[in-house]
């Protein structure tokens, strides 16, 4: 068999396992937003399913044999070096969800699966019932699976190093440590300097803003940033997040808090920017496993760059200021634009991730990367994960939850044994401003456009950029080929040290 | 192995099956409803990939293996007769099920699915065209196609009955023209007094409905039928439909016209016959294939006694109009629920099937029935299609189209091959209204308890007589059991017969 013919049988086992994973995103998106509530129980059955036959395609001995005969080998991935650089990328990626996928044995699999499904249902009460000894025995479990995992999977130093480099392929604890460990330096300055001034007064934003308004605005906000609603929709849900369920089909979700008008406009301003990541893959990445992020920090630099870089700017206000206020008049019309900006970008060290400002967001997941780092450098038992969060909150942000639930057991991540996941977020605000600085190199006007409402040089230059690569390039390599530099966090400082300056005077 | 642990093997088989069914269903669902415009090309490939692997494992060897060797065959489908009767109607169920799909040569069914594709392409130009000529090749290759799978799965008398067989079990030519010849004869008598006296008056029907509150009352209308939507939903889509996606997750679709009040409202009830159906298999047959209608006309009784028997009574609106009023008080402060129910009820013969009302719908039906049963009898050139069409078009209804887009052309079922359907539709009022002659037997006051709003009786006797049974009978089975009767037009033909009598007065 010719190589050809070889990478069309491999192209269609890889499109099927496509197909299948976003059938299964079909109902899982539905699961979220319309899905009756009997019916949870079902569909559930029914995602594993489909979960498990797109598994089987992937994981077949074809694949295997297809993939050898290529060239692509674990140790030379991208195969055979005479076939086309997009066919070599192919191979790569294909190589790795393989890899990845078959060094799991199918017990250990479901042994894993069971547990996690049992520790998120304990963690669930834990947190209700602020009881984090309930929770630990889930918690060492799940330490011990995902250690296990990084064993199967390989590893250069430490099993942490091996589940980072899941979420965020070549990275590190040495590289990460490197950039967070003055990033939480200078951020942990920024934070002293900014709590001594004045806070800014943003209490009319407290105000009750009817939630089918919110809804109308998001709609007018998706259309001027040109979402492209024949690609794609904005639905509602409880947690906001963004699916790809086809090349053509992209839908955003995000949530209306009756008093808290910001949440649904910045859910749906930070789901847009995850959206045009995925409908500005090119054609000819489409229908396969490239067209997909980079990384997870690289999806959400995406996401974070139009939620807060564009969306929390003064310059965007001053095109959209004018356009929320005539949907709430009533509310808006005694304040300016410049006072909607300043309280929208309140500074306040606070007990919860989710809910944290630009400047102490990072600080948040600082304390949880040193955590896991601890915990699998086996320096940190995990039964004194309380007082070592509460330590880590005081010296970092300057402020300790008073509960666990408030505290340690805040996030869901680690009941699904998701450990490594945490740092990519705080990366993906690094990446975003690296990116950024690029970008206003050379499109020295970008502000001017937003405040006219221009957005399209800019999602221009993202797509031909960064979106044209799809994940043919890992995230480090991505950053040397858009911004010529390695990973910093000089850009993302420089830009919140400026704007909360300008903001708190000083 | 024993022949609970074979059973097992073959019950989750058939789970299996049905789950990616299902999944198929939450995708077309969506495709109706939701689906941003570009998607849906890609969306038809998941669909088709999902609905081939479904084919594959109920046609897998291991499925036939395992019917084998509980003792089901062609033959004797049930199986081994020391096997539970529920088990036992699985076994009958599952293997004519695997019969019908094993039959078919793979080459056929994709040369046939080709042939499909192209054809209702062909029907939507020629259609929109009004040009049966270039749609004549097609219906020719469909005819051929039909009679070949009749040819495959094989038939008693005539191809025609083979193709019946799929809809309708056990019903063939002879069955079906034995009731509709004096069906036929009894409603055109009826017409034709009908059409003899003054037309009621129904011109307030024609104002302008708000949409928003045709969907409100829809919803509310739904409530009042105990419409459970912890295990269902009512959304908007071009053509009403009513679709499975779980054991708890049945959803129907309507659609309001803004000059037609009357539209969305029957449609809304009569998707909800189905839905009632679908939602009241007993527990033991959930995740079956016996958790199924008995047959299309069955389901189609359970829509038609929903819509018109008790949509379209004095009883119903005697409930309903204050209702219906309360949301349209311009509309129709002036009208009693006299004037609506007479409104509702106006008999008129008309060109368009869908649009018929209770008399004329079954003529419709009768002109498909006739016309396939002389196509397939071979003494039918599909040539002279249109010309048979307005001959008995003029025989039955006494109209005649001036195109064949309002004739021959107006149903999608013969452009995709589907001969044999229409009279599911006819028979459906058959069955329903013998039903409904039993139910009058055991709930007396049945129609007392509609005009006080009160469905809970009759819901519960379809439940306990009809859907109990999910697909466990054929459907004479299961009217038999039913009602001690074989398939009449009598109960039908009395039932209109009186209701119009009234209303026209003779």
């Amino acid at each position: 068999m010719g190589s050809s013919e070889l990478l069309e049988k491999l192209h269609t086992i890889d499109r099927d396992s496509l197909y299948l994973g976003r059938a299964a995103s079909v109902l899982h998106w539905d699961q979220e937003t319309y899905l009756p509530e009997k019916g949870v129980e079902e569909r559930s059955e029914q995602l594993a399913l489909l979960e498990g036959i797109a598994h089987e395609k992937l994981t077949s001995p074809e694949t295997g044999r297809l993939l050898s005969e290529l060239g692509s080998s674990t140790e030379n991935p991208s195969g055979d070096e005479k076939l086309p650089e997009l066919e070599r990328d192919f191979l790569k990626v294909l190589r790795r969800n393989y890899d990845r996928a078959v060094k799991l044995p199918g017990d250990f699999v479901s042994a894993a699966a069971r547990a996690e499904g049992l520790s998120q249902a304990a963690w669930v009460s834990a947190r209700r019932d602020n009881n984090f000894s309930a929770f630990l025995p889930h918690l060492v479990k799940m330490i011990d699976f995902s250690r296990q995992r990084a064993i199967y999977w390989g590893y250069k130093d430490n099993s942490y190093d091996g589940l980072l480099d899941i979420y965020e392929k070549g990275m590190g604890v040495k590289a990460i440590s490197e950039v967070f460990t003055p990033l939480g330096k200078r951020l942990g300055e920024l934070l002293k300097k900014i709590s001594s001034k004045l806070r800014p007064d943003y209490s009319f934003l407290d105000q009750e803003f009817d939630v089918e308004k919110q809804a109308g605005f998001s709609r007018d906000l998706l259309k001027r940033l040109n979402f492209d609603t024949n690609r794609g929709r904005l639905d509602i849900s409880a947690h906001p997040f963004t699916t790809t369920l086809g090349s053509d089909d992209i839908r955003i979700t995000t949530r209306y808090l009756k008093r808290q008008v910001q949440s649904g406009i910045f859910s749906t301003i930070h789901e847009a920017g995850h959206a045009f990541y995925e409908m500005g893959f090119p054609e000819e990445l489409r229908l396969s496993s490239l067209a997909d992020g980079a990384s997870m920090g690289i999806h959400e630099s995406q996401s974070r760059l139009w939620e807060n870089v564009i969306g929390r700017s003064r310059a965007f206000w001053e095109a959209m200021y004018p356009v929320l206020r005539s949907y709430f008049p009533g509310q808006l019309s005694a304040f300016t634009a410049e006072d909607f900006y300043r309280a929208i970008n309140l500074v306040e060290p606070s007990l919860i991730r989710i809910e944290a400002d630009e400047v102490t967001y990072s600080l948040h997941i600082i304390v949880r990367f040193e955590i896991e780092r601890e915990l699998f450098h086996g320096k940190l038992d995990p039964a004194k994960l309380p007082d070592f969060w509460r330590e880590k909150m005081k010296e970092l942000l300057g402020v300790q939850p008073e509960t666990d639930a408030d505290g340690v057991l805040q996030d869901v991540h680690w009941s699904m044994g998701s450990f490594g996941y945490f740092p990519s977020y705080a990366l993906g605000n690094l990446y975003g401003l690296q990116f950024w600085e690029k970008l206003r190199s050379e499109i020295p006007d970008a502000e001017l456009q937003i405040a006219q409402g221009n957005f399209a040089p800019i999602r221009d230059w993202l797509k031909e950029t960064i979106y044209i690569w799809g994940c043919r390039k890992d995230p480090s390599e991505l950053l040397k080929t858009v911004t010529g530099k390695s990973l910093s966090a000089e850009p993302f400082l420089d830009y919140v040290e400026s704007k909360y300056a300008g903001i708190y005077g000083f």
